[in-house]
């Protein structure tokens, strides 16, 4: 085979040093083969929206509007969607005023407009253990140093947040801001208690620390109502970041962020010179929908759907996995946290999970500094329940395959382990 | 009315510092007043488009394969779209592989994207005098520091890259890339010479300066067949941005990069962690456009549209402009570069001109450094040839307005001037 040596790695900016390609993406490749079960996406099962509905309406609306909504827009994106946006946050008490919402690419496109906007290299971010690994990447991506805040089975916990940032301080550092998923949490699952929600405001306002609050998945709470958002509490010390992508579908990117005027500002310069306007057509194809459709009832019958694909799962892992794991259980949203008995890693385990035609993300992807080694997220979104099921079996047979290997051969591997969340 | 401070006034980002509002903008909000002829848009004009064809096209896309088409994709984008895009760049003798192409959310991103990739603060940028105004707006999000190189009539001077590039050595600094439109400049209405190409890329190879070739008007020559692609030359020296918007429709937001596989990696992560993934839906819109549409026809009729509509606007500006006056004479494209006589100052001019119902953008917009004062921007891609026509009149009326004020009180505002591109 030919090596290349890199003509251009002297020339790029310092910032790339910290895009690294993530494991995730080889297991993928791996996750996506029809054989093996994947527990490890998180892409959302849509095949129940109503496609006829759908197709017919956005034809209809290419049809007659076409030169409007097939051309550019504005840096924010259209007001008619930014009301309907405040009116699907007001599901989680919310409320705001549509000149208060930016259309973002995606709300990770969000996550990277407000981490451009507040991040000088060596800045720091608060963000919790576990932490969604897309955050991690776009935080990497701009030098931020982040340092994880300890969660429990209620969610972040508010005086590890005081204790984090007294220590970042004493290091001569700046938190420039707290990341959070609230609800159901990427990857642990967890929802963030009501009382902890006012417990986490008042230290956020106590230290002058800015909130920055992931939403995805609010509205897909399987045995709780939607919660009221940390946002419902105070406008002036969160920044909400949401998506259609959960509650409609990810391909039209479309997500967007709740700020303080001033801050909102900033994101629209930021999105001018990042895409000059997010997808225009995207946004009509929403706003028609919203407008035209029972979301709220499409909503309820995409948690029904879930529901019963965690109890596979819940159900799976109490038949299959060995003494000693344990696991969340999730109240809404696509993920499960199992932690292993000690001395396993699951990172080694991938291999043999793959040869047992399952797939999961192993914990590391999770955090910044490397822990997680014991931990996996196990995705229930996508599969039927069957097949989740199955998957269950299948880990179980690969995790009794290793505990075996490891008895005979002594394959420990001790390694830094956070806290467990319990379920 | 109520003065509030920005409370987070000191936790911002230092870049963006560089970020501000374009004068641009505020300028749209007239620009888009009914009774005002906008000759300061860039939107194409796509009302041509067959909505019907499209409409049913789309909406029978998602009713076959809603499910695959509306939900995430990869960071790099589909494969089949980015093979029919290398279709496309063929048109300009571009030979090139899907697997080196990278989707972006318009070309816009693609600038994002490889600034993101390539720029540290404090590294010099070299772009055409005058450049893109979103591409300079980008650059000051990254921090750039912009070097301008001298343009005439056959676009960038090679040797003045070479005088550019001494001269930032000799000030300590470092040029990472050199950033052009060569076909139908935006905002200057150039075309670089087919002998400049070959003469710039030698220059750029023994300098060792990427180019970054950005053609979004590359198909829409009216008086000359597509171009050969700087790219056409040299696969290794140049990153390639194209885009949709102007053959297609902006509103999908899809552009893409065509680049050497190093940096094509590295577009890849920086674009994982901007959006996940480019929009899913647009990217297979487009794709069924190209694949079932005769897209060649319909650029076709989209060059006769302008074709009109540059000769209202040369037409417009031969019979109503004031000796002194010099402007380019685009072969294809969407603007013309105007100078005023000497003594007019563009910027001081919009007010007078909006009184008179005619919009354009003062050429300042596309220096980094506060040129172009003699200079403005005038579109003729979007309103109707009469409209266009009946535009310059009033230009014409204002500026004669504006002299005979200068001539009465004598308000001569000197300022530097770059050098004329001639006709």
């Amino acid at each position: 085979m030919e090596t290349r040596i890199d003509p251009y790695v002297d020339t790029y900016a310092t910032r790339t040093m910290g895009m690294k390609a993530s494991a995730i993406r080889a297991l993928f490749a791996v996750a996506n083969r029809p054989e093996v079960v994947s527990l490890a996406g998180g892409m959302p099962n849509i095949a129940d929206l109503p496609l006829d509905v759908i197709g017919t309406m956005i034809g209809d609306l290419i049809k007659a509007r076409g030169p409007q909504i097939m051309n550019y827009g504005s840096a924010q994106g259209d007001d008619r969607i930014r009301e309907q946006i405040c009116e699907v946050m007001r599901e989680e008490q919310i409320e705001a005023h549509g000149d208060d919402v930016i259309i973002t690419c995606g709300s990770q496109q969000g996550l990277d407009l407000v981490t451009r906007t507040f991040i000088d290299p060596g800045d720091v971010i608060l963000a919790e253990a576990p932490s969604y690994v897309g955050a991690l990447g776009t935080f990497a991506a701009y030098q931020a140093r982040v340092v994880h805040v300890a969660m429990d089975e209620e969610g972040i916990i508010p005086e590890a947040v005081r204790e984090a940032t007294a220590a970042v301080q004493a290091s001569g550092g700046r938190v420039k801001f707290l990341y959070t998923i609230p609800n159901f949490n990427n990857p642990a699952g967890t929802l963030l208690s009501v009382a902890r929600r006012q417990e986490l405001l008042a230290v956020a306002k106590e230290l002058g620390i800015l909130l920055v609050e992931d939403n995805p998945y609010g509205l897909l709470g399987i045995d709780v109502p939607p919660q009221p958002a940390l946002r419902s509490f105070d406008a002036e010390q969160v920044v909400y970041l949401g998506s259609f992508s959960k509650t409609f579908a990810p391909g039209f990117r479309t997500g967007w962020v709740l700020a303080p005027p001033a801050v909102l500002k900033k994101l629209v310069l930021a999105q001018e010179s990042a895409t000059l306007c997010p997808p225009t057509f995207s946004q009509f194809a929403i706003s028609e929908y919203l407008s035209t459709w029972d979301w709220r009832a499409q909503i309820a019958s995409f948690r029904d759907m879930y529901r019963i694909r965690r109890d596979a799962m819940l159900r799976g892992l109490d038949d299959h996995m060995p003494a000693g794991a344990t696991w969340t259980h999730p109240k809404g949203g696509f993920f499960v946290w199992m932690t292993l008995p000690e001395g396993f890693d699951a990172d080694q385990l991938m291999g043999r999970a793959t040869s047992h035609r399952v797939a999961f993300v192993p914990g590391t992807a999770f955090y910044a500094d490397g822990l997680g080694s014991r931990n996996m997220r196990l995705s229930y979104c996508f599969p039927t329940p069957e097949a989740i099921y199955e998957g269950t079996r299948r880990l179980g047979e690969a995790i009794k395959e290793e505990a075996e290997l490891r008895a005979t051969f002594g394959l420990t591997i001790p390694r830094t382990q956070p806290e467990e969340i319990a379920p």
